[in-house]
């Protein structure tokens, strides 16, 4: 089951399509497919000649160009080892409260890191049938689009009123709260009005904002500008999907340099290597790569929503992010094994997500000519169906 | 204090050195002046085009490689973020036993990971002025050198019979010790033999061995060869210091698969970042790379020792690592700063060792001219006293 757990293991679908890694047409881990930046690939190169000295274990460059880029003094960001090493010093904070709730379905990593420390887990659907995320439609939407979105689309179960029964089964105060915004894998975006009153409702609040960076800025529902004012709150945030390095290891949390310095001590001092921290404070100033992403992805996002949907027995959920979760009338175990064998395209079973089983798989935004070819493919198989 | 915590940092040299950290002589972290190995560079620069994917979860050509370097099966080795993270697994692990033995003076960073779990830490020191490691007078030695080192120089108090009694205020089978071998700061090597009774006595006993590698292997006191005898082993290595490399954090534990697969739940699947990954194999690979360390060692260390011990007021330790531990009967914190000031030379002061304060330092072991630099900087410096 290993093998299936996650997203972008090529390993396994290599070996199962019968050809090497880079040949096949990766559709199951939600990596932008415009990078890696040049500038963050000649930020490495540059740095070969230090990799004989320890990084600096205040990661002084690196958090100063991270501060920059969201406002912040340094030392209200910890650079980690990907956001999911972030996750786990998450787990090990939330074992300290009475309960986390746990918005699912949810990443399988989720699990291990609160396991990890035997925080205990409530777990709380939201609405998969009540429609999705802003995408989908092109950039942006007008304001009467997103208004019903906010009151309809995305209001999962745990933001009704009255709130979930679950949400009270420890004292608030004494309870935690765990979600990713936009959601994984569905794709829906939490507006910020809709998560703070759970920031006054819960002792933490820790919101994984992996891909709120594919939103241009405009309409991104970050909620890093409130970071100073709840001292409960962590933002983690990866510069591994958007800048396509997940092969680095490289996130951050955001959070109260308090906090923050308490982590530190739960770890030893350099989780980032020399190359990844060099490569992240290029990407962070690389604009134009950061433009061509957010003139990419509407169009790219509606052309494989609105190929997907034409398809018999397929349903594509509106996302905000840079993938779409479909539903399938069929089994998907069969279809990716075959897309892997026929094609050598590698879309992303849904058996890790205990609530979706084998009715759902995930595929990312890629190119438009990819995104096409995932289309064609999946045309001819359907219909085998 | 963070600065002065952790040989290494170069940052804070340079700026008290009023020069950039690359025009530093670094005595101060215990790291090859021979590498990073050519090997190492070029297999990073070959994987540049795959760090948009994730590495692979069971970093199965990293683990065959490791396991062909020392014998094992690959699921006896799980690689981590510098054995540094492997060394804050072990605190985890220590922390759910009643009490850890610590042999003193010990590597700062044994306390952050014994006290991120709340582990219970007894404080066993070994006997400083008994002498020192096999190293110093050249490869090797001959038997009754030897025997005389074991049973003599490097015996620590916590090796005497009848056993320390802080070993004994817990139950035995409900302890654990927690070593370095051969022994940071002072370069002392314990023999296996040495070790073993821990072995039948201790519920778990972790062994860093990140200098044991530059024993040639005929010299090697590892307990790798024993690990399947004793599922309450774990040892820790590292690729940092024999293939220079501290900046790509590249560590692995060598234990029960059953203990591994329980560390691995811990944390995220992917603590090595894809370069680090390809570097690893390249170096371990690289048997050029591995005799050229072995024979440079011997007779540098000796030159730098005989050196030292030349100069009034300054007294090195015997050593079998790539590092010297120098006594001195004047503050070296006045020593440190001069020789960065007037020689851009950083030694490593020892004040992050409680034992040891301001009357030690550590310098690690170069090239035969380096060395003769620090000692013509040395001399000057020690006649001003």
């Amino acid at each position: 089951m290993r093998q299936r757990a996650h997203g972008g293991n090529l390993t396994w679908a290599a070996a199962l399509a019968g050809c090497p890694p880079s040949a096949i047409l990766d559709f199951s881990a939600s990596i932008s497919p415009l990078g890696p930046p040049n500038s963050a690939i000649a930020a490495i190169t540059s740095q070969l000649g230090n990799i004989q000295h320890y990084p600096d274990p205040d990661y002084s460059e690196l958090r100063q160009a991270l501060g920059h880029f969201h406002q912040l003094p340094p030392e209200w960001i910890l650079p980690g080892n990907g956001s999911a090493e972030l996750l786990t010093l998450s787990g090990k904070e939330f074992s300290q409260l009475a309960a986390t709730t746990l918005i699912t379905p949810a990443f399988g990593d989720y699990y291990r890191s609160l396991a990890a420390y035997d925080a205990k887990v409530l777990e709380c659907p939201i609405d998969l049938k009540g429609g999705g995320g802003e995408g989908g439609t092109g950039r942006g939407g007008d304001r009467e689009d997103k208004e019903k979105f906010l009151l309809h689309s995305s209001t999962p179960r745990f933001l009704h009123s009255p709130p979930d029964p679950l949400l009270h089964s420890s004292p608030p105060s004494r309870s935690g709260l765990l979600l990713n915004n936009p959601h994984n894998p569905t794709g829906k975006l939490f507006s910020v009005e809709e998560i703070l009153p759970y920031l006054e409702q819960f002792a933490l609040v820790v919101v994984d904002e992996a891909f709120m960076d594919f939103l241009p800025p405009d309409e991104e529902q970050s909620l890093i500008p409130l970071i100073r004012k709840y001292p409960n709150l962590v933002v983690l945030r990866s510069l591994t999907k958007f800048y396509s390095l997940p092969g680095l290891r490289l996130g951050y949390a955001i959070a109260h340099p308090e906090r923050l310095s308490k982590w530190q001590l739960w770890r030893d001092p350099w989780p980032v290597n020399t190359l990844a921290a060099a490569a992240a404070v290029a990407a962070l100033g690389d604009q134009e790569f950061q433009s061509a992403t957010w003139e990419w992805l509407p169009p790219a996002r509606n052309q494989l929503f609105q190929g997907l949907a034409k398809l018999p027995g397929l349903q594509p959920l509106h996302s905000a992010a840079n993938f779409l979760l479909v539903e399938s009338q069929q089994s998907v175990c069969q279809l990716q094994e075959q897309l892997l064998k026929e094609y050598q395209i590698y879309i992303r079973d849904c058996l890790s997500f205990k609530e979706l089983g084998d009715r759902y798989f995930r595929v990312a935004v890629r190119s438009k000519s990819d995104n096409q070819r995932l289309l064609t493919a999946l045309k001819a198989l359907v219909k085998q169906f």
